[in-house]
């Protein structure tokens, strides 16, 4: 598409490199923004300037963070150890804003993928090792997503963390509450029967 | 939702000001945007601040622009003797991409909406009129849309303009190249009917 304005194209490109937004979405955000106050729009981009360069990732856990060690591992209430493994920042965002959880995190920045060349060494698992070496971690929560990816990356760590005799564990799969079981998939549902919970539990959850 | 960073957070807050987007989208733009380079975002960051701040509309038909004469005023090839009348800089860039005008545009900025408390002053009408009676306008064409504001706003202009001698005409309307007559509105059917044109025009125009 042609625009009548370079600075309007410029503008358009920018927008159109960002995940899930085409031509058309972008023109509308520009036009948008070209509609609003000159500072508000002075704001927007500088809000996102300074959200890339002054974003920090925690040395202990890789979560973002305002400073160099994250709010949840500066927080002397939370459990050391219990420590949950997830594969981005989004996965502790969706974990933190449940409330229930009380230990810390630990971001991998992806998973082992032999099909797309991403191995052990790529992610963050030295300084999980070294972590449960020398802190007193106890539990390690497996939060991956379950793929073929997922499942290869929990077998890895598991193997690599089981001699430091630390407890593994997963969160629970099974049909989401609200969930129909006539529209669940079959292994979920099969897999649901066969690791069933006691009733107390299923209340607790409530 | 709570963010683990501040500066996370803020930026989550300027894109989800944005038209059509929620917060999950908006959390997605800035982690992607975390994940590149810092020129990168920079470089977005410092174009949409340029755009809105050094974007200018042409002083004859108030159209985006890089200077104070649009690149369609400012082309001495276009007829300007010819003038289209849109809502929004959107139907220019729309128009101007099908390649087939060579006249020029005026740019209304809206449309008359009794029931928004839109009138006319608002608009850039008065614009138009001075224009008409300067320059040596000889049409306008109205391509606005098939609105209850739309036709008030063409009965408006068109009863300002009478007097002034020039041509009004309208964009065609009736069954869009593609469309299928069994699925479309009755109105519009009807009308291409009754506004049937000689099979000459319609080959000119494929």
């Amino acid at each position: 598409m042609n625009y009548p304005s370079k600075l309007i194209g410029d503008a358009v490109a920018e927008f159109k490199k960002l995940p899930g937004i085409g031509e058309k979405t972008a023109l509308r955000l520009v036009l948008h923004l070209l509609k609003q106050d000159s500072a508000k729009v002075e704001n927007f981009s500088s809000v996102i300037a300074t959200m890339r360069s002054q974003t920090k990732f925690c040395i202990t856990c890789h979560n973002i963070s305002d400073n160099t060690t994250c709010s949840v591992c500066a927080n002397p209430m939370r459990d050391k150890g219990s420590v949950c493994i997830v594969e981005t920042i989004r996965e502790v965002i969706a974990i933190e804003n449940t409330g229930v959880y009380n230990g810390t995190y630990h971001v991998l920045n992806g998973l082992i993928s032999p099909l797309n060349g991403i191995t052990p060494d790529q992610l963050n698992i030295d300084s999980l090792i070294s972590r449960i070496r020398e802190q007193e971690v106890k539990e390690v929560i497996m939060a991956l997503s379950p793929t073929i990816d997922g499942d290869t990356t929990i077998f890895y760590i598991s193997k690599k963390v089981q001699s430091l005799g630390v407890q593994i564990t997963s969160i629970a799969r099974g049909i989401s509450f609200g969930g129909e079981l006539e529209y669940t998939d079959e292994l979920t549902l099969g897999r649901s029967i066969a690791t069933r919970m006691p009733y107390e539990s299923y209340l607790v959850k409530n």
